[in-house]
């Protein structure tokens, strides 16, 4: 198969990556993109579907972990509360949440006609990152539609890079957007999957680290105009391993480690976000007359888990940078991508 | 003035209520409904605006607290990191949440045109409960128009009971929604106003006590169909104390003493969310050439303002109940008021 | 058997208590108390035992519950992450608190020989709350000795009120001390316990609450010198429910609605802890070969376990202070109990 | 000055160090070690005065933040209530946390004879890491008098390495401990100073990254017995920036990108602990007749402040690294320091 980062040799930790070395190596998991790119729009949606039957009926436990709360998702709430999501995950630009929202509930509505009428609400979870450096922010251009249609043409397989909600991203001062990356982990009870989608668009590229080497400091001297940290990223994880909703926030926290070895300070004005599921079982909405039998990790067998994440994420950042294109931004001009300013300086990742 | 629970002759508590006993005696707090009764719709918007002038650009210190996180409140994220408050806080039903953030984003870019242009996003508070029981909750009625009227027409002065977000709302099984009370508190170096305003939509009618009588176990023999608490109830905080956003926290943490003290045991299904912000300072959206300089309370002079929202909080629900006016639910019928059930029960209050 | 709440006539709520009304209505939980009153010594220890066999090989899933942080306890950071306990839970006196988390490590230690050599550490969990208006404190009496003791003397029945960490303790500006309570849960699935235990210390006279009724405000025209709130109140709860982490703490914040119903305002000083742990399965200190298997609850079965903690605590609370027997304070004179106070002014709890 | 990574050329990040690249550059703050190597003990204890004053009187505003919580660290549920340190700060190892929170119970008692009497009482601060594979750790070695003649002689200038607390201590397989540094912040409105102090146990020596450089996984060759990642960290910070309680915690979450810098994965047993308090005001523990005045900082100055902890705290953990000498284990044999690898090795840290 083939990623960037290792098609440039670059091989980030010691686990083996899933088959696809995407989040959907974890069975089940679809994604899809919507990418608006007419007048001054540069911008889209990206859902991520967690299981492919009814998931308000059948809920997966979830968990959140907030690393910097300069950020609008949606749904985390209820997610800590009750330990479940029950509505795919939405990515968008910040002011497209309002709408994206609603879809969702459009969406739920739609496959569940008690909702509302003889059962209660739907919590719907969108995440969110700043894209005006080259969107038109302003002008709120993602649709209803938009998100149906991605919901509806989500797969196992699908792009990354400056597509759906990663459209008009910066990350590390050049182009960001969507990046993915995944880990197995052989434990003695199983063999399970952990993967990772990243919607990237926070730091500054001096700051850019690949695999320890400090990249950015080289390439920054080619680049004018970097903007300050104040994007934000979020992380979307799934994995199949049985594990608590506490377990599964332990996870999502070292997320943060993975974005910390790839250079960020984590920016005053970075919202970072970090939203997880599990699809080992699923949770009824409907109240079974016997109490939920569930499977839970040791704790000991957390550790191959915790640096799946941190892999898992440090590799989808750079997943991210490798594989977006040039996009010309609303205001005019375009930022550069890092393969653009690879071969602009000659430097080497390596 | 005139509340309806002194008009019952019921003292909550034993500190002063301010001149109108509403959220606005805290000076600057405007509020404004919307309703919409046509067809099947039973819902609206109601709005809280925590000072006069452009808050985007004069921020207020916020703070919230997470009673029971079933719920779909969005803005905390950010609120609790930055401490700030940015928007009005809008409240409304469940599935109308989505448009209400995206009228607060129009409301916030027409006053502001630097926003995503020359300076960052904005972040809108919206607060919901679901009015499923008397509202035809899945046609979504409440519009953009409906937010942007209440902002306009927001005032001082304000009804209360079944109007606004309060329309389709059902409180301890009768008919609840909006509720509001305040108390003053006298410390050593001044004098200081403490409001709150709820969106009551919580509890079964056999819990439900009044200043510490049984009232419920009275008045639920006269009502045959009891639903199960899986409501709601949002609390709005405003105060001109100067407090840190540590200390306000604090503060809305005993809002949920207040509401036990009517009856609530938090159920599974009922989302119970306290936000506030003070008044007693701004924060300006660009940065000053100095530090802020700032007041806070010393610790020891809290207890007076934790006694203002258990006070306030309790009497505010009360106020819901007692201003609510009956509503024909969209399925046909329509719940009983306090005031029905008293009048039919011939049980006091006293 | 007979609490003294309900010989007074009182019912608290409409669960039904368990046999003995006590935490030890959960099968294997034990208590036992170590009482301190030589010399200007009032106090003591408090130790709850959650199952007969080894806690540190058989941890039990534990969580717990800030309500306000003016408090000592310790161990809450580990409860949180690992969700297990692995200790008896302690209470004493504050500056008991390192002397009894000591002898907590001889205890564990002392069962288990590979502590600290070929496996890792433990985790103490010492509660506490300040009598030092009884006790001097400042002479710190509580010994190793005593809390071995405790340990080797609990049983399943107990004595409550001035015994124990509850010796010097005042609650309403009374005495206070050693209160508990049970429910008995009744599900689909079958029948479960849920008892509480408190160490009251905390509240004003003319707050008091008694099943609503507003007894302290009578009482407390016979009291001269009412102290500040500025106690703590200490609530352990067990269950065999078979609920997750995140279940079990949804169900302590619970505890605080008790707590209100009584007449809490929660004052700045009165540090308020709520640690809790079910005894329906048990998590191996070892690694198993597969995965643990666990049970929880369908969330809609929450709202009686919601409602067995609200009254079982408003009623440990009563029981703590009709229970209580007079103890001389260290600095000469006594605080009148409960009972002498209804006797002083012939007024009635009913 | 001269601190042992700039010895060997290497720069962490891009801000200035303080004059002695430590904690104590923070003008007031002090640090003290005891060291008990005599038998199998091989332990001791450090302290951090925050300032020179009676700070149970006069408090700094302080806050917390748990990494992972596999830690018995006491006083942070207080510390997070109230924002205020009131004792120094301790640091030993694991089973000696009782004791030495006894300690500075006897430290604040001998200095305030009204707390316990007629005011209340006072929150000790202890962290700790487990040395049991260096120190006998079951035979708690470390007295009250070793905390208080730290106390005693605690100064601006101190040892790192294997010392105090840090005597036993391992870090990624190698003799961790004492790690110090510090970073100057320029701001418009002045020059403050940010330090940190770690107490190194954590991480597995594959994983080392210095400034980047994967010098763990050459080294590991070199070792035969590494152990698994179940030590700790400790980290604190001190501060003379003028910060809310909120934006302390906001700073010291960074810390974490720190470590990870260095390696960490923050395994499952690695409990992750910072506190951190500024210097910048006082908070009397007697109410004034005035509100309390403070400053704090522009969120927009915050950057330069998140840079300064991350940097430092990467360069702490590489200091305590390569100030440590040898010590031999309580069970024979001794664990190579860093400096013992590099020379055996021939492997560079550039």
């Amino acid at each position: 198969m083939g990623t960037k980062t290792r098609t440039y040799g670059i091989t980030i930790g010691r686990m083996t990556a899933g088959e696809r070395n995407q989040i959907t190596d974890v069975h089940g998991v679809k994604v899809g993109h919507q990418t608006r790119m007419e007048g001054k729009a540069r911008t889209g949606v990206t859902v991520i579907l967690p299981h492919e039957g009814n998931l308000f009926k059948q809920k997966l436990l979830a968990a959140s972990h907030v690393i910097n709360g300069f950020g609008k998702t949606t749904g985390l709430i209820q997610v800590d509360e009750m330990g479940t999501l029950e509505t795919p995950i939405a990515l968008t630009n910040t002011f497209a949440v309002g709408r994206v929202y609603d879809a969702l509930v459009d969406y739920s509505l739609e496959r569940n006609p008690e909702i509302g009428r003889t059962t209660g609400t739907v919590n719907p979870v969108v995440g969110e990152c700043n894209d005006m450096h080259v969107n038109d922010i302003r002008n709120r251009s993602v649709t209803k539609e938009d998100v149906l249609q991605a919901l509806q043409e989500a797969e196992s397989s699908f792009d990354e890079g400056s597509v759906g909600a990663g459209t008009g991203m910066l990350c590390y001062s050049m182009k960001g957007g969507i990046g993915s990356a995944s880990r197995k982990i052989d434990l003695n009870h199983g063999s399970y999957t952990l993967g990772v989608l990243t919607l990237t668009n926070f730091g500054t590229l001096s700051d850019l680290r690949v695999d320890g080497k400090a990249v950015g400091r080289e390439l920054s001297q080619a680049v004018q105009d970097q903007e300050k940290d104040r994007g934000s990223v979020m992380v979307i994880c799934a994995t199949d391993l049985p594990v608590s909703e506490r377990q599964l926030k332990r996870i999502l926290k070292r997320a943060a480690a993975g974005l910390s070895r790839t250079g960020s300070i984590v920016g005053n004005g970075s919202g970072e976000v970090v939203i997880g599921f599990t699809t080992a079982g699923t949770i009824p909405h409907d109240k079974p007359d016997q109490p939920l039998s569930l499977e839970m990790l040791h704790e000991e067998d957390m550790d191959e888990a915790f640096r799946a994440i941190r892999e898992s994420c440090e590799e989808a950042v750079l997943e991210s940078l490798l594989h977006a294109m040039p996009v010309e931004s609303s205001k005019g001009g375009q930022r550069p991508t890092l393969n653009d300013l690879l071969e602009k300086t000659g430097c080497s990742l390596l």
